[in-house]
């Protein structure tokens, strides 16, 4: 009744913005991310300690904002299971905590991982994306390996709404993920808000559903033919688009700080000068930049002469989530 | 056969994005400005030299990137008034040039009254919005005085896409634009470019013409009822909505730069602080900060405080193009 695991942070191609359920997190669009390794979640969850109440420590602290969300994700996996044991949870990320680097992804997906283990349920890859989704939507991409699809599924019940892997890590190891941190600070507006708030009253969100089926075909596509042109490119347009919608919704949700603009605009700069390079951003601060292996050590040094970043993780395509021998307690 | 004008610049506090016929300068929505006192050109035209060719001279040097546009409408005015004389032009603004501060539209305003008047037409300030349009959409706006409606007709030949004052500058004295230079440089991107593009591949502009005309309302009953937070609101909206379209336009167009997102978020602050202020944005980097006189000491006090801001001229709702006595040469 205790269990470990490990999963990586995500980082969308073709963003995830806007539910169509908000009770069972169904989004309107598919969306398609990449496995950061690099960027992982480590979570022990033990049901078997006989514990008076659930315990959550995320990095050393009890933080009561993501608590609720945590709490009733225990509590489905409870009911699941049938056990009504309550839980110590630990929880631990190596990059900072809700600042637009996909940390509800990894730590819901690990969480889910762990949690199910320890609570005598032994489920499949799809079941897990699954359940991962009813945590945190983009959770669900952070089980499998590689470069995965989050379908959108058509079903009101979710079940064809799950997430699997459209390429292996192996089959494109030379792409990069340049995730540049230019703040710790927690985010004003956290996605979950801020994407109602989209559906609700964005003039534009309509154009967003338009379009986007053509970012999730070119962004395929490319990643299938290893055309690091058209992924790039059509993730730094799909970026924008998810900005755009963001910057008009009201109330207006502006992630971008200086720093964030002053390595979009460095990145364009170098693209014009032939170092090629594309940005992509979350829902906060930091950027993204996307490269190949064999520009990275330029691009990285680049970056490392500009004031706004403090620090820059290398993430290659990387693994699935998994279970762990070595728990936390 | 020489005339000179003075015209004020121009900030919209609903915005011009979009031409439906390229020739004619026709545009897809009709836009609300303010006139600016503060932010002027002064022009003088002379037709009665003799010259070999036509110059033109704008603070101090021979712009080759603008001349083309307004070589173009000096051939204009000279055929309407049927003389073949070569004019001298030349012309001062007491802002930057092309950075995005309106300098085309009070450019052209003054060049369009200044060179139809030395050519000897005698135009009404329906013509004279007509023509100025012609030279540069917006310029059309810097014809009339105070709060100015241009509306974007529906005619073929553009005889009713014309500009109007909606309210004089004594109707609302106390309304202020800042304006803040946070950057010197030309901006990267012409508007007539940037605006082509966009009506071609960006994703948001049929949800920008389905709810440009609600900011149009909005804007015009703000101003008759002197509703500050109506007028403001609507115009921060606006600013980002057209920015959507900019960034979500294929090439990407990103008018901001650092600076210009410090001032937003600065303003964003002081509003929930309770500081009452909106910010606008045109093509190029610079910010207008919407308030009241009332605050204007503290507002410009705390700008003044923000390392970014070069310098802030501050607007009060301004008069009219006029023609002047006093010469440039």
């Amino acid at each position: 009744m205790k269990a470990t695991a490990i999963a990586n942070a995500n980082i969308a191609l073709v963003k995830y913005w806007g539910k169509r359920n908000k009770e069972l997190i169904l989004p309107f669009n598919s969306s398609i991310s990449m496995t950061c390794d690099g960027l992982h979640t480590k979570t022990t969850v033990d049901f078997s300690g006989s514990y008076g109440k659930d315990t959550v420590l995320i990095n050393d602290e009890e933080l009561k904002k993501d608590e609720k969300n945590i709490m009733a994700h225990i509590e489905r996996i409870r009911q699941m299971a049938g056990i009504t044991d309550k839980a110590k949870i630990i929880s631990e990320s190596n990059f900072p905590v809700a600042a637009g680097l996909a940390s509800s992804a990894s730590g819901l997906a690990a969480l889910t991982l762990a949690a199910s283990k320890a609570a005598g349920l032994n489920l499949n890859e799809k079941e897990l994306t699954i359940l991962s989704r009813l945590g945190s939507g983009s959770a669900s991409r952070s089980i499998p390996e590689g470069f995965v699809e989050w379908h959108h599924g058509e079903k009101e019940d979710g079940s064809d709404s799950f997430a699997e892997s459209i390429a292996s890590k192996s089959h494109w190891p030379e792409f990069r993920m340049l995730a540049c941190i230019v703040s710790e600070a927690r985010k004003p507006v956290g996605s979950r808000a801020g994407m109602a708030q989209t559906v609700d009253n964005c003039p534009y969100y309509e154009g967003w559903l338009k379009t986007v089926n053509d970012d999730i075909a070119a962004v395929k596509k490319g990643i299938a033919e290893r055309n690091f042109t058209l992924v790039g490119s059509t993730a730094e347009k799909n970026t924008l688009k998810m900005h755009a919608l963001m910057m008009t919704t009201t109330p207006a949700i502006i992630y971008w700080i200086p720093q964030t603009l002053e390595i979009m605009h460095s990145v364009m700069l170098w693209r014009e000068e032939g170092l090629e390079s594309y940005f992509t951003i979350d829902g906060g601060p930091q950027v993204k930049v996307i490269c190949l292996q064999k520009d990275e050590k330029e691009i990285l040094s680049r970056l490392s002469s500009l004031d706004c970043v403090i620090r820059a993780i290398n993430c290659p395509p990387g693994g699935g989530a998994q279970l762990s021998n070595s728990h936390l307690f």
